[in-house]
C-alpha cells in the first residue's frame, strides 16, 4: 500500500488541504456549540434595510461592500462553505436584497419566508437554474447575474485541454508518477501526438468563449476553422474579436455536424445544453472524425454520450479527449469507464476557476445588489 | 488494492501499451535463436557503399531512404527499440555512413570499427553529447543534427505547461481520478489559481523556441516580456519571428535574474545548460519570485535546483510549476519528492514528441546522410 499512499499525496489526497490561497478569506472559526450564530455579521441596526449575503466575498468585493455598513443591515454568512439552508431561511425574512451563490436554492419557500420586502437578487454565477425565475417575475424581484467575466479563464483553459489531449498530458503524468520514466525506452514514437500547426479547429457553438479561444489558437500555426451554430452554413453575426474581418486563415460556418467531424483536427464542443444539442456527439459523429482528431468539451456534459466517447476511444476512432464537463457531474466515482481510458483528460469543472475571474464575479455580484436596491443598472441583469 | 488497479490503469500503467500509432512502424517479429539477424536488411550487393541505420524510421523517411536501395548497401535494425550495441559493432566495419539515434554511442571504440570509409553520420537528435565530436573532427567525417524543427512541438507544449500550472492540472486529474469530485462542496476559491491575462511572462535564454512561446501567449493577454541571456541589459540580436517589431507588448531585456524572478508571474526556463545557468533557479531566486508566480522548464533539468523547487513549493513561495525535464532524468522514481507536490506538474521529456516533429527529424536525418555521402549541403550540420 506504500506506493498508493505516494500516489494519494501526489494526487492531492491528503487530508490537509494545502489549496488555500495567501490571499483567500480567513476560514471561519470553529463555532462554540453555544452560539450557532458566530460566523455572521451581527445585525446593528433594525431601520436599515436588510441585505443577506451567503458566502464570505473575495477582498475587493467585501470591501465594497463593507462600505455600505452605515447604509445597510448586512447580514452574512462569513465563510467560504456554504450556509445552511435554516441559516438563510432564519434571516431572509424582512430582506430587501440577496447576494447568493448557486448552491443556494432560490424557490417559493424562500421567497415567501423572504416576504414582500425583497426586490432583488445577485447570483454570484453564470448560470441561473438553481433560481426559480418565473417566481421572481411574478413577484417584481429583479435578478443580477455574472455572465461576461470567465471568458479568459475557460478560453485559457479551453486551450490547455486540447494541447493536454493531443500531447497526451494525463497519460504522461501518470507515468511519472508511477515511476515508469526511468524504464521507457527511447524510441521516435514514444508518448508522440499530433501537433496544433496545419490543423483545422471545428467549434460546436461559436459565442464569445470559442472565439476568445481561437483568438488564443491562431499563432499555434492552425489552417483553418470551422463553425457550427443553430443556423448551419450562416456566418454568426457577433464577431467578438473582429476575428472573422481580421485574422488570416479562413473561419467558415460548417454545413453541418457531419461536416465539421469530418473536417477537424481539434473539435470544441462550446455550445449550449438543448434538446438539439444534447449527445450531438455521439457515435455516429465520432465515427467522421479523424483517427488523429481530439474533442474538448467546456461547455455543458451531455453534448457528448460519455459512452459514445469510451467506445470511440478504446476502439481508437479519435486520438484523445480533453473534459472541463461531463454528463452526471460532479457524480464521477473513481470507477467511472472514462476514467480508465489513459488518452482522455477529465478536470472538476475548474473552467471559470482563476483567481481574478472569481474576484470580478464576486465584485459584480455585489456590485447587481447594491444597484437593484437603488433602482439602478445592474452590471447584468437576467430579463425575467 | 482495488483502487490502485483503477488508478493505474488511469494511468497509464497497463501492461498493454496502447500507445502505438496507427502509422508507426510494425514492432519487430520476435527473432529466432538460430538467426539473430532476422531484424536486419540482408545486403545485397557488397560494392555499393554501405550505410548502417540504426532504427526503423518513420514513413516518408524510410521511403526516401529505400528509394535508394539500388545505389546503398543499406543496413537497418528493423525495429521501434535500440539495436544492440553488438549488432552495430558487427555492421558498422567498412560502413560510409551512419544513420545514428540518441541512444548509440559514437566514440572511438565504434570509429576504429567502422575504419577509415565512414565520412559521415547523421544523428536523429538535436543534442550530440551521444557523439565524440572531437574525434570525428580528427578522422574527417562530418555530422548532420536536425536542430530546427521542434520549434512547434516543444513551443505548444511550454503553453500547456504554463496553463497546468497557472490552473493546477496535475492537481484537478488527480482529485477526479481519485473519486474525490462528488465530494469537493462549491465554493468561490475551489481549484482557482492565476490567470494569463495581464501577466509579465519572464524569460531565461530567449531563442528561437522562447520565442516562438511568446509568439502563442500574446493573444492570451500577457501584459510584458523580459528576458535574460548572456548579455544582460542587452536586446537580443535574433528576432526569429519579427516580435521585437512588431508586438504591441514591451519586450525588455532584465538587467539580472533577480530582476526578472522579482517581476515575472511566469519564468520559462529556456536556456542553454552551462556552468553559469547550473542551479540559476535556486532558493536565492524562488524567494524573489511572487507568491502567485510559476516556473517552467523545457530546457535542461539542471537550470532548476531541484531541492530548492520542492522547498519553494511546499512553503508556498510560488504557487506552481511545470517541467518537461528534471535533474537525473529520466531515472525518477515513485518516491521522488518532486511528485509529492500537488502544484507541480512533471512529464518525461515530451517536448519534441509529436508525430510531425519526429516525422520530420526522420526525413530530414536521411536528407542529411545521403548529402554527406555525396558531398553536398546538409539540412543541419554540426560544425566540429
Amino acid at each position: 500500500m506504500q506506493r498508493l499512499s505516494q500516489l494519494s499525496s501526489h494526487l492531492g489526497l491528503d487530508p490537509v488541504d494545502r489549496s488555500a490561497l495567501s490571499s483567500a478569506p480567513t476560514p471561519h472559526q470553529k463555532s462554540s456549540p453555544a452560539n450557532t450564530n458566530i460566523n455572521t455579521t451581527t445585525p446593528t441596526n433594525m431601520s436599515k434595510p436588510k441585505v443577506i449575503v451567503t458566502r464570505q466575498l473575495i477582498d475587493e468585493a467585501q470591501r465594497i461592500l463593507d462600505e455600505k455598513k452605515d447604509e445597510l443591515e448586512i447580514v452574512q454568512w462569513h465563510s467560504e462553505k456554504p450556509c445552511p439552508r435554516t441559516w438563510l431561511l432564519e434571516n431572509i425574512p424582512s430582506a430587501s436584497g440577496l447576494l447568493c451563490m448557486l448552491s443556494d436554492q432560490i424557490n417559493t419557500e424562500l421567497l415567501d419566508a423572504a416576504g414582500a420586502n425583497l426586490k432583488t437578487i445577485a447570483s454570484f454565477s453564470v448560470g441561473t437554474d438553481h433560481i426559480d425565475r418565473p417566481a421572481l417575475k411574478d413577484r417584481g424581484i429583479r435578478l443580477g447575474y455574472t455572465p461576461t467575466c470567465l471568458t479568459d479563464a475557460v478560453a485559457d483553459l479551453t486551450v490547455m485541454l486540447i494541447l493536454m489531449a493531443q500531447r497526451r498530458g494525463g497519460e504522461a503524468i501518470g507515468k511519472v508518477v508511477a515511476g515508469e520514466w526511468p524504464q521507457m525506452p527511447w524510441h521516435p514514437l514514444l508518448m508522440t501526438g499530433p501537433g496544433l500547426r496545419g490543423s483545422t479547429v471545428g467549434f460546436l457553438g461559436f459565442g464569445r468563449i470559442a472565439q476568445a479561444a481561437l483568438v488564443r489558437l491562431l499563432p499555434f500555426g492552425i489552417k483553418r476553422a470551422v463553425y457550427l451554430t443553430s443556423k448551419p452554413g450562416q456566418k454568426v453575426k457577433e464577431d467578438h474579436f473582429d476575428l472573422l474581418s481580421t485574422a488570416k486563415v479562413p473561419i467558415e460556418p460548417a454545413q453541418s455536424a457531419d461536416q465539421l467531424a469530418a473536417e477537424s483536427d481539434v473539435v470544441v464542443v462550446g455550445c449550449a445544453l438543448t434538446k438539439d444539442t444534447k449527445h450531438l456527439v455521439s457515435t455516429e459523429f465520432f465515427k467522421k472524425m479523424k483517427k488523429l482528431a481530439v474533442v474538448v468539451n467546456i461547455a455543458r456534459g451531455p453534448v457528448i454520450d460519455t459512452n459514445a466517447l469510451v467506445k470511440a476511444l478504446d476502439e481508437e476512432q479519435i486520438f484523445g479527449a480533453g473534459l472541463d464537463v461531463i454528463e452526471n457531474e460532479p457524480n464521477i466515482q473513481a470507477d467511472h469507464p472514462i476514467l480508465k481510458q489513459p488518452r482522455c483528460v477529465l478536470v472538476p469543472h475548474i473552467g471559470s476557476a482563476t483567481i481574478e475571474t472569481r474576484e470580478q464575479m464576486a465584485t459584480e455580484s455585489v456590485k447587481n445588489l447594491l444597484a437593484g436596491l437603488s433602482g439602478d443598472k445592474m452590471v447584468n441583469e437576467v430579463e425575467l
